[in-house]
């Protein structure tokens, strides 16, 4: 009797997404329409090593980063992967810069890698699909405006339901909060106010208070936050506040701006809005800030996010660099999405058609049609084992592959091909040339 | 003054590729030529966390293996870098077994991770575009002769000059080696033989007698390694051979086979050959086994190899999944192709059309048109910085985009746009529909 010898652990360690062939083929079809958007806007591809020196990742980094980096040695190098794509691009825009165009409009699709804590919905490696454009010293506030509009398009593209995309601009309260005198505790409040949609209102306000801010002071920034309604609307509330602060009123400018743009560019107004609770973070972004929810499901949170930002690359060179960006945590999505039944996967196979030839002994005769399939732009695969007819067909239907050519000794005597719909059961003798028009039609 | 803090070092690892943008359009226009050829034979599409237990990918990794491997810890768990997609494939298929199809075709194009010695041509990250197909229990040979037909549509759809791709049988040897009594040295010999284009006949018959091998026995080994000529030849000199070892009659049987469905498939003469030097590595192919070369650049080494295997995952579960394989290491290929000047990279950015607005208040034109051109399908920009004229027609010569279009206050008071071809300098006034027809027209 053969002994059995103790088998490997095969599961995947937590937190890391592996899907089934269905899934995947899905997950690539976002992903494409993704790609396909932002090179359709001009955005260029951009391919970085996962692995960096750590000192590069580590520069800006804050302590919860550093506590999720993966991080090891190989010889004399302290090595990291990369937890996002932001880093990575200021690295590869200082060392080539002599080398690129300016603006530089790029787009990175890949991994990045983060060893939080697993819980529901937060993965240890995922998908961030980034665009950024970089300016070398400025930057036109138009391309705030256009980012605006590739989110637009993309997730109109994925076919979405109801998105909203969220815009504000970062001046404003950092404006306010300096015209408060509460720059010190910029970073508490916009914390506190970044939670506004996940605790009720009466207990942000109690948070503000908490952290020792005034009754007044609480009330100027209630008044900011409670801003709402259309965007002309909100435009005209925020001029009303009477605001002398500088950075307030640059920041209301530029948002005017952004917003005459996007009017101008006819998008439906309920794809945007302003909602002036948006923070984003801490003190990465400067101008522009966008968020974008799906109405139904705001419990998501935003689904794809960015801004503006005054210089990219500080810690890596001297050159000014300011950009406008927006990333689509693309692994989270789709196992959002998954959950709430908005996507659903179909084919386990890219294969548009399955020859199946009857026996082994027709099983060229079937290759060579297959070629000619193939060399016509369809996908074909040529069932090639040695199974019961009844299998052959079975295999058909559990990959989701509609169409079946069947190919037998009559079939080569009379070069009339059996082309066989799975879906209405459907038969009909076709012609090499008939088959592969009859196949495109479909 | 403002006092200059130290820079980080932003130059990449070395043995890590980064490309810039013209090249990086090339690199991954190849890969996607990769990847469809893969998907039009119905391959499907998989990912894997690049991150596995190292319990998982050293399970069956020699030493050599065990010493390039990223290796770290994090939390309680031992992980590494996958080193191949060969392992991964193993432990996917094993964990999820009972929800796959078999024969289970699937492609994985991704980057793995060697921390080798960094030398010329060897990446410490790189991508290895894989195909496999995996049987459940038994395999049928005319899989075999499939992957040759597709390693023959991916250099053909590279454009690549002459290739060959050369084919041999791993039982073969294995049978002769035992026949000679050779068996516990096989090893060894194979090492050798692997090596015989790149040291002289001589040195090689010499490395044979150095390991203790009789006079007799390297005649023998020479005889057979020595077979040359068109396929039908060698085959005829293998059969004159006389083995009656049954292993090496099964492998002259299996690749007697494999040719005769090459040959009703029609692949050019000249693009295969059998060549009984290949041993490809050590014990792991067990019968069928390719190497492709460029005929005119034989010091590449191969740039496309692979063959069939008996049992895929024997670590990781007791079923018995043989399969058949190929990988190409498009990161190397990439670079020896480049350097041999085989591969040109052209534009730097993947739009075709640049729409340039004379001044900010014809911007919004601009980006309607824009909006227009894109929802054609031609992927476009808009140039959105102030600049002088002459400045904005040079980032597109810079990006190598061709077609530019011009949008002032005359164009839009005539509704007729500029479009001027950078190449000729030709300059035509034409309506929105006839612009988009021109710009899909050429």
């Amino acid at each position: 009797m053969p002994s059995k010898t103790k088998k490997i652990t095969t599961s995947v360690l937590p937190g890391f997404m592996e899907l089934l062939p269905a899934d995947q083929i899905l997950f690539n079809k976002m992903l494409s329409i993704i790609r396909d958007t932002y090179e359709s806007f001009g955005f260029i591809p951009l391919d970085t090593p996962a692995i960096e020196r750590s000192e590069v990742l580590l520069a800006k980094a804050g302590g919860e980063t550093e506590k999720q980096i993966y991080r090891f040695s190989k010889g004399d190098n302290d090595l990291s992967l990369r937890f996002d794509l932001t880093v990575p691009l200021a690295r590869y825009v200082s060392e080539h810069f002599s080398n690129l165009t300016f603006p530089f409009r790029r787009y990175h699709i890949a991994k990045v890698y983060r060893g939080e804590r697993p819980q529901k919905g937060r993965y240890r490696e995922f998908y961030q699909c980034d665009i950024d454009i970089i300016g070398n010293g400025t930057l036109s506030l138009v391309n705030d405006a256009e980012i605006l509009t590739i989110i637009y398009d993309v997730f109109k593209g994925l076919g979405l339901p109801d998105f909203k995309i969220r815009i504000s601009n970062r001046k404003l309260i950092n404006g306010l909060l300096k015209s408060l005198d509460l720059k010190d505790q910029a970073v508490e409040v916009m914390r506190i106010i970044d939670k506004i949609e996940k605790v009720s209102p009466k207990e942000t306000k109690q948070n503000l208070l908490d952290i020792g801010l005034s009754k007044d002071k609480v009330e100027k920034i209630w008044e900011f936050v409670g801003i709402k309604g259309d965007v002309k609307k909100v435009l005209k509330d925020l001029a009303g506040m009477g605001q002398k602060d500088e950075l307030f009123k640059t920041g209301l400018k530029e948002l005017t701006e952004v917003i005459n743009y996007i009017e101008l560019l006819g998008l439906p107004v309920s794809a945007y809005g302003l909602d002036l609770s948006i923070a984003r973070g801490l003190d990465y972004y400067t101008g522009t800030v966008y968020e974008t929810i799906l109405e139904d499901y705001k419990e998501m949170g935003s689904v794809c996010s960015g801004g503006r930002y005054d210089n990219l690359a500080e810690n890596y060179t001297s050159q000014k660099l300011p950009g406008v960006g927006i990333s689509i945590g693309l692994t989270r999505l789709f196992s959002r999405l998954k959950e709430a039944g908005l996507i659903q996967s179909g084919a386990a196979s890219p294969a548009r058609v399955l020859v199946i030839p009857f026996n082994q002994e027709v099983t060229s005769a079937a290759l060579s049609l297959g070629r000619k399939l193939r060399s016509s732009g369809l996908a074909t695969e040529v069932y090639l084992e040695e199974a019961k007819f009844k299998n052959k067909l079975s295999y058909a239907n559990k990959l989701g592959i509609r169409y079946v050519v069947l190919v037998g000794e009559d079939e080569i005597a009379s070069s009339l091909w059996t082309l066989k719909d799975m879906e209405t059961g459907k038969q009909q003798q076709l012609a090499t040339k008939e088959l592969i028009a009859e196949l495109k039609r479909v």
